[in-house]
């Protein structure tokens, strides 16, 4: 299994707080040695940084501890093998261009005897995750061959979830650099941060930030993970079956399914 | 215009004695302050770092020149705006997955009025060359749906060269992971280095570095460049209408169009 990691915001915000919690479960305080990753939406334009080594020791995650990016939509992953080797090509996130748009996927779980028909998107690596985002890529691209609004789009991405689901576990995050999409099959929590903003401390590593530094008053900060990072924050555990999209920090629609 | 840097080997190489010279050409030698990259392959994953600082400037690229990244193929660019403004997004080398694997490419030029038709790939930035890699890929899967081998893809790249080429100023690095093309429209030189190495000073800095010291006998290190990067070491000019095809450090396969 992995952790995931996502945040949607309403101004460009630095995520090294989180990282630097989540970056401790990839060896230190978890057992996801088997790589990490983090993609930054800048713009249409995506920074991603990988590692297939763990991320407790790797030295691109700590340079991207130091070098706070600014970001609206981020999407980050340390993962513990258990469908295909630990190699760069098996790291999460995973990107693909779609309709002249980046579009970002990583995944927590894992799909028995997963053999999507192949489409125009193909898997690079040998993953059951890489081979689910090319399907929902694909299945977005046989329904839509240009882009559409998201009211079309997210019965889509929903049904695609469903599907997945029954073939096990799948708590997902995929974002076009607009929205960020979650999808909850066991486990995802999130918190939304607004003014008035306060100290928070986080579980993995002794550290404290308070966000009152570090924000104005109307920022808005939501940040999704499989497990809550800070240990003194209400986090809001999401129901199995539960899907949401964000924008700017807000759930701007949300459902469920069974 | 923009600076490219290119290495095929037959052994992971690290590149940071070339790249260390190009980063200088980004704003302190050279005028090129509108950002660069650098991609990696590593098996059939990909590192690519990229800013759209000044490369003299940039942290993520005191990281790359501080951290050997070993690599069989590498593309490199530092970039001029004159197509495009300066964005993450119109900073090359731009990536796309293809038959399964990663596409990279990187362009020195500017194609005038280049305005293809739209296809399956498409650019996510506005610069005439990520329109013109989308272009390129296009005509790849639109002749070949299925991988082929290099005597059928190498026709229909050499034929999209020459179309661009009549468009403007083309010259070009393209790699799927594998072998490298080269296409020298103007200006494009190489240097192969094998046993026994020596020593070689770079150009734009004050660095020497001592081959010996960091390569075995079976070594072969194909480095391709704009312009030459080191000042006592012997690189051969391409001639304008020259493509090769590079693989393991040497030239497989190579042709000119007039």
């Amino acid at each position: 299994m992995c952790e995931l990691l996502g945040m949607s915001a309403n101004v460009p915000t630095d995520i090294v707080f989180s990282f630097t919690g989540l970056m401790q479960r990839g060896g230190r305080t978890g057992p996801h040695r088997d790589g990490w990753g983090i993609a930054f939406y800048e713009g249409r334009g995506l920074r991603l940084f990988q590692d297939p080594a763990p991320s407790c020791d790797s030295r691109v995650a700590e340079l991207v501890q130091r070098y706070p990016i600014k970001s609206e939509v981020v999407i980050g992953h340390v993962r513990q093998a258990n469908v295909g080797k630990v190699c760069l090509a098996n790291t999460h996130p995973f990107v693909r261009e779609l309709w002249g748009r980046n579009w970002c996927f990583a995944h927590n779980g894992q799909l028995t005897n997963f053999l999507p028909s192949p489409g125009f998107y193909r898997p690079i690596g040998d993953t059951d995750s890489e081979a689910a985002f090319c399907d929902l890529l694909n299945r977005v691209r046989t329904a839509f061959p240009e882009a559409v609004q998201e009211e079309y789009l997210l019965p889509v991405l929903v049904e695609a979830c469903a599907h997945y689901r029954r073939l096990g576990v799948f708590n997902g995050l995929l974002s076009d650099g607009d929205w960020l999409f979650t999808f909850c099959s066991t486990k995802l929590s999130h918190i939304t941060r607004r003014a008035p903003f306060g100290p928070a401390r986080l579980k993995d590593v002794d550290v404290i930030v308070d966000f009152t530094a570090e924000t104005t008053p109307d920022d808005v900060v939501t940040v999704i993970a499989t497990e809550p990072l800070t240990e003194d924050e209400t986090w809001h555990r999401h129901e199995p079956g539960r899907w949401a999209l964000w924008r700017g920090g807000e759930c701007v629609s949300e459902g469920h399914i069974e």
